[in-house]
């Protein structure tokens, strides 16, 4: 049983939680999902969206897999050093590292991606890259792996990468059910990526 | 401002709720996105999500978009009068009533889809029909539309659906907008069916 620790924290983008958290969520005999955030409590978004949560210092362990969403709150959290230490000691800690979105911001700003490949969301690149000069920052992907580290395009791309993460993990029989059963489209390629504008 | 109410019960759908929400939810100017269950408070499903809510008797005046999702909670619901009458008069108040995946079945056991197009999640196709045999069920879509009833195929196929009603309310290019915005390959044909096998 591998446990996904998903860190929130106010204005975490919906989908960049909830397409990984449908995907891990159903797969019962494999993964469970529990919250974390800074504070603990209740963490709210701008959709309307409100998840109780438990201190993320409580994984100090680190987790199976630690995923980051992204979202107009990494905007702030940037500049959250306590927040951004305790990202890269449980980001130290765990099995694996996912991040969504912008969630690449936050994990980029702690170093631990510097030398790594890296992707984001595509209307936020030329922001996020200011968060980390020294990653190996790439545009056209629908997700990367390297090392540990499983980062995403934007918001829909999560569920892509999430698959993909399946896939590698389960077999590719597995990721293709997975994506039937819940009658998506999964985009398989990790380079295919039709949101990519030269 | 449209209101947007969300129907909770225990194990709903993670996706079903916040595919919908991710884009209704982004759009701030147009629509204001809120909870309800029959009871109120925390409803939870299975995936470790749990939702605070408002009690439904509170809509009793209807809103501009009630939507009814799916999950495994759907099998308990369907034997539930009061969730059913209440659903009956909010739908019956509301402008608009969307179902994403199996939330068709609640809606056609209050026979309120009775003649009307409606589709549901391909492998509870056959026990969803047996939730209301007058109904104009259709096996192979992506989303229906009849009268004001929007109703999509299994779980993701609800993105699709919000998608098709921006495209109807707002243009198409707002929604192919919305959709690029969360880098998402939107199905625009409701009769592309990539699911549906004979």
């Amino acid at each position: 049983m591998t446990q996904v620790a998903v860190l929130l924290f106010n204005d975490f983008e919906t989908l960049d939680v909830f397409g990984p958290v449908e995907l891990f969520g159903r797969l019962k005999q494999h993964y469970h999902i529990l919250f974390y955030s800074l504070e603990g409590g209740l963490v709210k978004n701008y959709h309307g969206v409100a998840v109780n949560t438990s201190k993320l210092e409580e994984l100090k362990n680190g987790a199976g897999i630690f995923l980051i969403p992204g979202g107009y709150g990494t905007r702030v959290e940037v500049n959250n050093a306590t927040l951004l230490d305790l990202i890269k000691s449980v980001s130290m800690q765990s099995e694996f590292v996912h991040t969504v979105c912008t969630g690449s911001a936050l994990l980029a700003k702690t170093g631990l991606l510097n030398g790594i490949k890296a992707t984001s969301n595509k209307r936020a690149f030329d922001w996020v890259i200011t968060q980390g000069p020294n990653v190996n920052w790439v545009r056209k992907a629908r997700w990367t792996k390297d090392e540990k580290y499983y980062t995403s395009a934007g918001v829909s791309a999560g569920m892509d990468m999430t698959l993909g993460f399946l896939c590698d993990r389960h077999g590719i029989e597995f990721a293709r059910k997975t994506a039937f059963e819940i009658e998506y489209n999964w985009i398989e390629d990790m380079e295919e990526d039709d949101f990519y504008e030269q």
